[in-house]
């Protein structure tokens, strides 16, 4: 099977999370909006196959994934679907249950982190909610986000026997995943982790964990790890990192 | 098999769509945190479980569901799981992811509808954020609310032989959240939601196709159904129905 991810071309965004995973299984997958248009790439192949799925199953939003004859859409959903085809789940139901609703909570956080700079509309830049955007990430960094990152941490200490990771005993998902929120909250918000990641050895160590797997490694090295910028999801702006 | 579900007692919330989807199967459960005190019950309750699972697979947040020795939290995430065993999901794989990933857009619509009146922090009340309010509800209400209601119109169109469900061909808890937030706009955006309406003649019918399942009526009809209010997710204010 080669996997077919779409998602735009010029961030990490939501798709990184599915990235991470492919990357981290050495699945054969093609980044379809990153070829060239020459080669059927860019948002127009993104768009192409949201209008071509238009009358049966169309995603909302990307990313989504073509697997064989399914297309599945929703980050957590993929990963979900991906995670026992690519050895990165637990193998019972509870576990995969546990697996998901972290996921879920991850994505959650990951909205929140967003609205940090667009709190009033997606529509509009930066700089036209830029008073809101300083309120609401003055409250994300203060409230929630110290709230989501002990919630993970206690996750971490919580899973005793699991050899640092998140769920079950060997690299998952959502490994994958906290390393990307630490990685892009170190970003976006390097005074108010400093701060934080104090109280958190085991997110430091399982990001450090997650990123010395040879695959990943190797993946972060090379031109598919497109950088952090703003205009993804973990921006860094100075202001709001207060 | 008896489930628990806990959520905040005084709002429809999240939980609604668990609660839906229990009384549409006639499924044997408690709304924990309705009982009383004397019973078991209130905030408490929520609490007491959430501390209890603390060292192992603690929720995030409410709404969670115990179904025998398992706990799970998030609200797409107990659907997919109650769903196959309540006879209100697709049984073939494809239609679960489906199912599951339009779960998912509509937990992305309810985050939106929430942040209309809560656009800077949720530990704030709506009067202190009344400025941002207004403008992320007048954002939401021209681009986000029609851009998702049309492609719930369109996916209920798209599934020409499912005689008005929006995934397969009998109800499925796809459709009872649907119901809920056709209802839901309905109380806290009328006059936004009468004008986009006459473009959803699916989604109406939809909506009375639900509400005239004989379990759904009665418990619409029952004291178990808390009414809407400015506690919860849908909330009434009309100076951001504009």
């Amino acid at each position: 099977m080669r996997y077919e991810l779409y998602y735009w071309p010029g961030i990490q965004g939501r798709g990184e999370y599915v990235r991470l995973a492919l990357e981290a299984a050495a699945a054969r997958y093609t980044d379809v909006a990153r070829l060239s248009r020459s080669q059927g790439g860019g948002v127009a192949a993104i768009m192409r196959m949201m209008e071509g799925e238009r009358a049966r199953r169309a995603p909302f939003a990307p990313p989504f994934l073509k697997a064989g004859r399914l297309v599945i859409a929703q980050t957590a959903n993929i990963l979900q679907y991906l995670g026992p085809r690519l050895s990165l789940a637990p193998a019972d139901e509870a576990g995969r249950l546990w697996a998901h609703q972290l996921q879920l909570t991850i994505a959650d956080l990951v909205t929140e982190v967003h609205d940090t700079h667009h709190p009033v509309a997606n529509s509009l830049y930066y700089e036209q909610q830029k008073p809101a955007a300083r309120r609401r990430a003055s409250h994300f960094i203060r409230e929630r986000m110290p709230k989501y990152l002990d919630y993970f941490e206690q996750v971490v200490a919580g899973n005793p026997r699991g050899r640092g990771h998140a769920v079950g005993k060997s690299l998952s998902y959502v490994d994958l995943s906290l390393f990307q929120i630490v990685a892009g909250l170190r970003y976006a918000f390097p005074r108010a982790m400093r701060r934080l990641e104090r109280k958190l050895p085991r997110l430091r160590t399982l990001h450090d964990l997650v990123a010395s797997q040879p695959r990943v490694a190797a993946y972060l090295d090379s031109p598919r790890r497109i950088p952090f910028n703003e205009s993804g999801i973990f921006r860094h702006y100075a202001e709001l990192d207060q």
